[in-house]
């Protein structure tokens, strides 16, 4: 065996725990396999790591980002000794230039969850909520959706597979930590998931410039699915007659729509504010 | 004189009122003079050439996108006579190729308002409401945040100028239209706009993660001014201190924060709900 080669593959085996090796290099940027994925920067990754049902398969940072890692009281300080310290360039060649990784990227697999184990989860509770996404494809919207789900205390995303896809990074990013923390359900059939939700208690709210009521008028403190399209096309047919109820929000007339992402944030909103959350 | 350069000059005419012409070149893509902006985007440009206060300098499109915009009830069809139908490529070197310009650019002037001509229009109403931003410095932030208010009914966004600076194609972009429905205020003095809205019978409710009470607490019905501060940040010191109360919204205490954008719409659409706008 050529000695050079052996060296080089001895370097590779990555920095002894509690002393990240600054000369370590990020592999080249090898497309995670499936169900893998990178997620990158700051909030994305500190929640990823603080969740204990995440595989860390790799993690590289620059110095600066580990220190601000460092400083995350939900990341065990033992993941951190697995970093690899490199370059901002390096990870730019990970992730892409475009995505703002702020130094610090992931390799880890999904954790996208089933319908039923959402149904798990929210089982026996007299008020909890989902939202459903049909044909909302934008990873940004995706992601400012999961993150305003979180803030207000949904349990759960479910998005039509076809079209947002799986966990990505640019959508983790958007979340700010947030996939980490409620549960993101891609699903292949939305009629299906909204009969079920139906069956186990849900009163299923979609949201559309002309729906019958205001949504402050429907009682919204039980068990709630909201159910959103996109701003162009709003709600497929069939998905809109599946809903209990379609509200609408207080916008003037002459305004076209709100952003996917500011309805969903709204709707979550009211329901908060009329279960008394402050 | 080269008869092939007078000829390219004559090809250069602009195409003749109510024909489009196809072959007609992008000129170079010149930084706008001070004061003018290239706004690009469907709906931006749609919004731009249905208001009557914007001066169009240029406005290029693809043969596509032209059609698209004769569909706006809005737009004159007398101002789509001077457009100049190019190929995509030519938008993209206007506007740069990260740009999402849908096929439509528009170079204009800045249609950016002083804050006395938000005191004018809103002078005499009970109720009405401004937004001002304290740091918001990212474009698409102020961007979203113009179009919920727009969708709200509010009157202006107020930003700090040297931060948010001014209006700019992808503030346009993310606005959908609304820079051109509602007043944008730059200014360079955020405690002097909050002491003359004040002045003006202003209530200014400051929005915070620890604020004092529940925004659903607040009476908005009357004549409201929100003040928003970064993720990060918040409001400024000084600027906390001079509003008249400091709200909070009803988010998850894991949750670190809402995106800027988020608690805005959040807000002005509380505004909404309490004014029984439906």
């Amino acid at each position: 065996m050529n000695p050079r080669a052996r060296h080089g593959r001895d370097r590779h085996c990555g920095p002894r725990p509690g002393r990240p090796d600054p000369d370590t290099r990020a592999r080249p940027p090898a497309r995670p396999s499936a169900g893998e994925v990178w997620l990158y920067g700051h909030h994305a990754v500190a929640a990823a790591l603080a969740n204990q049902e995440r595989r860390v398969l790799r993690l590289v940072v620059t110095a600066e980002a580990l220190e601000r890692l460092r400083t995350e009281p939900g990341v065990p300080p033992g993941i951190l000794t697995r970093a690899h310290v490199v370059g901002r360039r390096e990870i730019d060649q990970l992730v892409g230039e475009q995505a703002v990784h702020q130094g610090v990227a992931m390799l880890t697999r999904s954790v996208e969850r089933a319908l039923e184990d959402v149904l798990e989860l929210t089982a026996g509770r007299a008020s909890c909520c989902v939202v459903l996404l049909d044909q909302v494809s934008d990873p940004h919207n995706v992601g400012a959706i999961l993150r305003s789900a979180a803030a207000f205390e949904a349990a759960a995303v479910i998005t039509l597979d076809r079209r947002a896809g799986g966990e990505t990074g640019a959508m983790a990013k958007a979340a700010s930590g947030a996939l980490d923390r409620i549960a993101f359900v891609p699903t292949t059939n939305l009629a299906r998931a909204i009969a079920l939700l139906k069956q186990n208690g849900f009163w299923v709210v979609g949201l559309e410039a002309d729906g019958a009521k205001p949504v402050a008028a429907i009682d919204l403190t039980g068990r709630v699915a909201f159910v959103l399209g996109t701003e162009g096309e709003g709600l497929r047919r069939l998905v809109r007659e599946s809903c209990d109820e379609v509200a609408r929000l207080p916008i003037a007339a002459a305004a076209e729509s709100l952003n996917v992402s500011t309805a969903a944030a709204v709707a979550l909103y009211e329901r908060r504010r009329q279960l008394g959350a402050a």
